[in-house]
């Protein structure tokens, strides 16, 4: 019979008392004595009962479950942002139930639907990158669960962002390598609808305008930027074409700088002294490739942190999300060798 | 009055038709006209409603999640899992819910049992370093939810594995460290309570002994593998300290290996002409370190994909993978120049 639910009833049997008692002790009530709660919890345990949460889940409309839908899980970034979540959910005593959109908005409305009809108590969502609007998260905003966007987030009334200032640090990044000297620096990057990519690609406008250097759309290269090989030997390779050819680039990814640096090199292009290159996130492979490779230091794993910490105190009455608008995580410039090219200033 | 649940009453009420209409139309039933389907349909979203899944659930027992529990969610190899998983869970109509052991053995004991109460329909698990036994997972297999363990593996009569040959991996990656030539090989690799860590350390040293190698626990270096620099400088200088010094190293993680490459270089010893290195999974870093590092391709998204394939299917009855004592993915050795002392042979 091992596919029977044990019940209190059963527990109750089994210790000869009332099954009052018994769902007393198994909720901790001062009424019953410590003896008999030991009593209880140990045959409960012995017997395999589990903690009725769908039927109390039915009561007090409460999960304890929260939905994260991230654009992909295979990226180091992700995987640092849902570690950070994890820890903190798990100390709360949520559970996460994670999915990904692959970047396409499709796959991200079927994923919203899922989490509603899971009944999830809250939700996290970092956008996909053809996400035109966010009315599939409608339903969340009208039945009151509470729902915040963190990295590629969307302005909205009713969710608070946690983010980082991209547009002060590609205006940083851009800055430190027009004083390497760099007069014609390209922009690699991903889709502009994103917040993320547009804040950036404006950080670095600026940052041009504000040096006397003229922007022009050449200078762009938009591209589905990822972690694996193979996607991006064509961005090197416009690189690699753009003519005057580029004396720096700001890549916004590590992952994808990293390619890029392996084409030149394999071109025959020196980095940094034919083209210093930047990229953003600080992953562990900016340590390790060959120039070391300049960056933006992301917090991805305190992004996390910090996201499931302010939807869990909202979800315990703790603090009041919906009074945020954003939270605005510390990111940082990284100077390394890959952008040196006559040392540090 | 946005927490009010929608019920098949609201919506019979606001079409002035029977509720069992409504509930025939929201599950497609045949007896039901297709325009009040649709009607049906239309306004059920309207109002925002949701299929009572946890009602059904409590009727069916079946939530419609399957647990997962891995070591750690900020590595890249589990990252990779994690996306063949989901897309698979996904496009079957589960959700994942996830949780890290963060290598404890009592996280993961308490992982297991909220995962336990969440009563999920399945679980899948890769074990932390230090657990012991499997005993925290005896609840599943009394009640019958079905278990299974990918890459770090307890073997258990009624819990497949999904795993690769390691101890084949190790052999052939030695061996290939052998012919380059290399006569004192050093291994660096986790906790010999894991299969991965032990069934390589075994290829390993029967590589050693078949080509008339001695193999001595001096070689030996257990860490605490991971992807963050710091921990690993220790190994690094082990390594450099031994004397006499290793020819050659055979290291079990990609990024381990790649920050290893770094202090040697550091230190004054060139790669591979001084000591050749191989590492283990074929993560991207292992590509754009210079030099670039021989390594085993350990196909992990493909491991996220079968082992939640065979899950799924098990749990729709599909097939019994109570039948299937282990499944056994493809791996192999990829040379690249971190190992070739003699260039290829």
């Amino acid at each position: 019979m091992k596919n029977k639910e044990i019940t209190i009833y059963d527990i109750a049997k089994a210790l000869d008392i009332s099954p009052a008692t018994v769902s007393r002790g198994l909720r901790d009530h001062p009424a019953i004595n410590r003896k008999t709660k030991k009593k209880i919890m140990d045959i409960a345990k012995e017997m395999g009962y589990r903690s009725n949460t769908f039927a109390s889940s039915l009561r007090l409309k409460r999960t304890n479950t929260i939905g994260v839908i991230v654009h992909r899980l295979d990226s180091y970034f992700v995987a640092m942002v849902l570690a950070g979540m994890e820890k903190v959910a798990s100390e709360s005593g949520y559970n996460l139930i994670i999915s990904q959109s692959l970047e396409s908005m499709a796959k991200e409305v079927a994923n919203a639907n899922t989490m509603f009809n899971s009944r999830v108590d809250g939700l996290m969502v970092s956008l996909a990158y053809d996400t035109e609007d966010v009315s599939h998260f409608d339903p969340f905003i009208t039945k009151g669960i509470p729902l915040l966007f963190f990295d590629r987030v969307y302005k909205h009334k009713n969710c608070p962002t946690v983010v980082i200032d991209n547009f002060k640090s590609a205006y940083e990044i851009t800055t430190h390598l027009i004083k390497q000297g760099c007069k014609r620096i390209a922009h690699v990057t991903g889709d502009l609808k994103r917040n993320v990519y547009a804040d950036r690609f404006e950080g670095y406008k600026k940052a041009l305008e504000d040096n006397g250097l003229v922007y022009s759309d050449e200078l762009l290269i938009i591209n589905y930027l990822n972690e694996h090989i193979g996607h991006n030997v064509d961005a090197a390779q416009q690189l690699l074409n753009m003519n005057p050819r580029p004396d720096g680039v700001f890549i916004t990814n590590d992952a994808f700088a990293a390619y890029c640096m392996r084409e030149l090199r394999l071109a025959g292009v020196a980095v940094p002294q034919d083209i210093a290159v930047a990229g953003f996130n600080n992953d562990p492979i900016s340590e390790l490739v060959d120039p070391n490779l300049t960056t933006i230091n992301y917090p991805s794993y305190e992004m996390g942190e910090v996201a499931a910490k302010t939807l869990i105190n909202h979800l315990k009455g703790e603090s009041n999300m919906l009074l945020t608008d954003s939270i605005v995580l510390k990111s940082e410039l990284i100077i390394r060798e890959s952008s040196l090219k006559k040392g540090l200033l």
